[in-house]
């Protein structure tokens, strides 16, 4: 049996006891509120995670990217949602593949271009398409701003012979992340209320919106409360970050709704003086927040990035020994970007390595490109 | 023959062109100095370019993780210098087996437990182990203070019978972005001349020093004037960033001695108003720098994070037309952690794709864990 300080370093380790308690919460709530659950595989990119997420009620998988949807279907795990816009080649190909072969697939338009990209392919192919506008409700991204331009490109679908509107996809992006319940809440509504308008337009002129899909983990006990939402694509309460526990929850400063459950391990190669260098540095972790990773068994320790493969854990004031060759868990600032970087996780339970997952089937010799 | 447009993106794209030239330009420059060239693994992690650089004269290849160290092993290459010290389990076994296969390699140690760890597993195994002595010389990451503690290292070196001092490792990663000409040399200066000092100091005292190696991709002619510096580490100068374009050169504010021979190709996936969403964000580069990437064939064009896999061109004043489904090329804002985010580079002269090289063999279903 091995032993989690026998991993090498760095590398992902979900606590299974923490992972599944998370899992189990977001099932409850969601069954509880009677709203769907079709949780973001773009956090984890595993279809072990996606199959007990299924297997525990969810009524489908929201993935990013094409390739996300070839691996799901791979694994024979349906009910897919494409969450950005295929345009162009080689997406536009290889959606027809994914949607040849599971045809409940769902994917976003937010343009009358696209709109006529998909019918001339699914054309081609002899196939159905189903579509969900991509409402812009604040985060100014992609999305076709709510009201009359979604109607009109509703009215396009409408007359696209190969493509079915399914519904409406608003994800508030901008607000998943605001600190503060109150406000995250008042954010939210905001954004989320220009859906809803848009839904009874759409409804109004003879269009059916049958999904009504958005909500963050950031906002899944805001959004669930929307009537018409039909369903929660939260992804990261799988693991948690540093970020979300930051944002704090509806009773607590800290967001502890869902426990943290992911941490990069890493070793101290390096100890001197009052600091620790740990073989975990910007390839271990994604530095797209402005803070770091913070240990897990740890106070008084400020983790700073030094180099690719260096992280510095200044000791300010430690509250225990850290001595060179120790491991140290870190929890994650961003859960998504930093799974991305690795192959695999590996799954402890105490300090026992229970299990192995593929992120992407790339540990399995299976490159995903 | 596929053309470049019709690869899957976000992907890296490398042009041969740029890359090849950067590659004889670093070759002769070291060739007409007289210093050898062991170039930096870290930065593309990939076994075709280091093949390459060992055809042009390199004299080794230099690795950050065991992992890199054991895929060059793998792919036949050989006189590795690996830049990071290996500490604790699994770390030093598998470098046992790295230098029972290789007994060239050369190992980091900056602390005499890890002296004492080596000799140790050396012993056992019935090995030689070659040891470079890592010298802080101003970055405050790993390494040992130049003078009488680098001095006090080596003879407990010495002691070890299983073990071989070869020389010290002096990188200065604090000089090498130093913005100005000037301003860089005068940092490097100051860090190597303590490598230097301490390379007397241990002569002095009967150490043979045969190696010397230090220097970036910035200092590559800096450090290269110093006498007693055997060989550069430099290891960007086959890609180059926009980070690197930034320092500026002898002679021109921008650093034009190699070429950006490495962009990101993306597509983009929504155009309205003033914007442009691309399919490249959070997952597609590196976000360690407080820049984004540059558009390689566009001027006036802004690009924003927008999300995991959402950037965000603002377009200013732009110099072209950019239109849904348009293919773009990113000049990458930091070389190494971005390569570390895909499976393969994708090698094409003008837009024709010439080759496809794998990133750690993970492309060739050989995942490096």
């Amino acid at each position: 049996m091995k032993k989690i300080h026998e991993l090498p370093t760095p590398c992902l380790v979900i606590d299974l006891d923490c992972f599944e308690s998370n899992l189990d919460i977001m099932a409850r709530y969601t069954r509880e509120c009677g709203v769907g659950l079709r949780p973001h595989a773009k956090t984890h990119k595993c279809v072990n995670i996606a199959r007990q997420q299924l297997a525990k009620g969810a009524i489908g998988i929201c993935v990013a990217t094409i390739a996300e949807a070839e691996v799901m279907l791979r694994a024979g795990i349906r009910g897919l949602l494409i969450t950005a816009e295929m345009v162009g080649e080689p997406k536009v190909s290889r959606l027809i593949r994914v949607v040849a072969e599971a045809p409940e697939t769902l994917v976003v338009v937010d343009d009358v271009r696209n709109v006529d990209e998909l019918q001339s392919a699914a054309h081609a192919a002899g196939i159905h398409i189903r579509v969900v506008i991509d409402l812009d409700i604040g985060q100014n991204r992609t999305g076709i701003p709510p009201g009359e331009p979604a109607l009109r490109l509703a009215n396009r679908i409408a007359d696209a012979k190969n493509l079915q509107m399914e519904g409406i996809s608003a994800y508030a992006g901008h607000a998943a992340h605001v600190v503060g319940f109150n406000d995250r809440r008042a954010t939210s509504r905001r954004a989320v209320a220009q859906a809803i308008e848009t839904r009874d337009l759409l409804e109004k002129n003879g269009h059916e919106v049958r999904v009504l899909t958005g909500a963050s983990t950031g906002t899944y006990n805001i959004d669930s409360e929307v009537d018409g939402l039909t369903e929660l694509q939260s992804g990261s309460y799988v693991f948690m970050d540093v970020e979300y526990r930051r944002i704090g929850a509806k009773d607590s400063p800290v967001y502890r709704d869902f426990a943290p459950s992911l941490c990069v391990l890493a070793t101290v190669i390096h100890r001197s003086g009052d600091k620790a260098i740990v073989d975990a540095g910007l390839k271990a972790f994604s530095t797209d927040r402005p803070f770091g990773p913070e240990p897990l068994e740890a106070s008084g320790v400020h983790y700073e990035f030094a180099g690719d493969e260096h992280g510095r854990l200044v000791l300010e004031s430690p509250s225990r020994n850290i001595n060179l060759g120790d491991k140290m868990r870190l929890i994650i600032p961003h859960c998504d970007p930093t799974v991305n970087l690795y192959d695999r996780f590996f799954c402890v339970r105490g300090d026992i390595v229970e299990d192995e997952w593929p992120i992407m089937e790339r540990a399995k010799g299976s490159p995903y490109f």
